[in-house]
């Protein structure tokens, strides 16, 4: 008799290459192939990890009722997304009873800022579960940006762009090393607190890093205001080189 | 006439298995692999490579002269391992004049607190270069604990167990969520630091977390003072879970 089992697949950055032997293994093995999308939207997940899939496994896409949108402090927000998460768990919890092998796909590694936590937060306690690490999407910027991030004792920081300025500024100035998530529509704001910061000159500006249609350049060279949601601005440290 | 060029290989945190197809293909085009090493020790990112070797592929062995035995801050420090980085680079160097395709393999990703980017700061000015991401090891430390490390609008921080007692103390409280590094001789300050900044019941002590020989516990169930210098300590955030 084979066990049902929860498998968080992390399938890296975004060019399908970054993605580990592990990860091709579970979703040869999985059942069920669970991916995360906006509603109407394909799933960013899914795009990477196509060329593996079987072309008989079953598929369950989980969509978001809402994304960006609302504040997240709002409570329609979080009693929103945790109604959501609930349905996705009872979903993958049906299919775990049944016995079956289901593989959540995540865009870079999935404990680290990943929705799948959500569902493994839910389902570990009942269901055996594992992990497959992934490349993060920062490593894939880095990376592709050529640009050693930290070193040695640098302290380094991931900080998300929602932060007031006055917090961004405090915490990069703080830092050895940092990347800034979530830059979107807080570039102004970002922008003002890298240099109140004296970071300025070094940040670099980075949209979907590992992807053909890749953007990246010094922070000090972007010449308007404009960025996803999901671009990065790294602030490489390592100032003492041997 | 083909041209030289470096590549920096993550190889990932220690099980082969999360090595990505990227590093599997620079692997089988290389003409050369260089590793690093401790002298008298075998290469832990060669030995996780070893699989995916060619037969008659070039090996160039990287021996540190000093690693943990000199305070880093001393002069002796900083010029030995100048020098042994400026040797290594002009190895390279000699073969991508040969217009030969070099290979370093690193454990867990190039760009992240790894060795490489001292050959590459000194090689990318000359030299084609190009870097394949790689899991890191504190993406398999928490994958492998099966425990979300940061989510949403956390702030996140990577701190070396080097920095003063006073000082990992303010920036454990600081930050949501963390990871400590270099955890060797400095655990009995660690444990000192994480009381002090109400971590202490969070903390998850890990050694050679995707390995065969893994240990993993909560911090405060570590019964004594022992850890080596790879050892990680986590420290999860997500405190407003929805």
């Amino acid at each position: 008799m084979s066990a049902g089992k929860l498998i968080g697949v992390g399938v890296g950055p975004g060019d399908p290459e970054l993605m580990t032997l592990k990860a091709m293994r579970a979703l040869g093995e999985a059942d069920v192939i669970a991916h995360f999308a906006k509603a109407g939207h394909p799933s960013h997940s899914r795009a990477i990890a196509a060329r593996h899939l079987r072309a008989e496994v079953s598929e369950l896409p989980l969509l978001y009722p809402v994304t960006t949108e609302l504040p997240k402090c709002s409570s329609f927000y979080r009693d929103a997304i945790r109604a959501f998460y609930d349905a996705a768990a009872a979903q993958i919890a049906a299919q775990l009873e049944a016995e079956r092998v289901v593989a959540v796909i995540c865009e870079g590694d999935p404990l680290f800022y990943g929705s799948y936590m959500h569902l493994h937060a839910r389902l570990a306690p009942r269901f055996p579960t594992e992990i497959v690490a992934g490349v993060t999407g920062m490593s894939g910027s880095w990376s592709a940006a050529g640009m050693p991030i930290a070193q040695g004792d640098d302290v380094f920081t991931v900080l998300p762009a929602t932060l007031p300025e006055h917090e961004l500024a405090r915490r990069l100035a703080d830092a050895d090393a940092a990347v800034v998530m979530k830059v979107g529509r807080h570039l102004p704001k970002l922008r003002r607190a890298l240099d109140r910061s004296g970071r300025l000159h070094r940040a670099i500006y980075v949209e979907r890093a590992t992807m053909a249609d890749a953007v990246m350049m010094p922070f000090t060279a972007k010449p308007d205001d404009e960025a996803p949601y999901f671009a990065v601005v790294l602030v490489p440290g390592w100032e003492g080189r041997p």
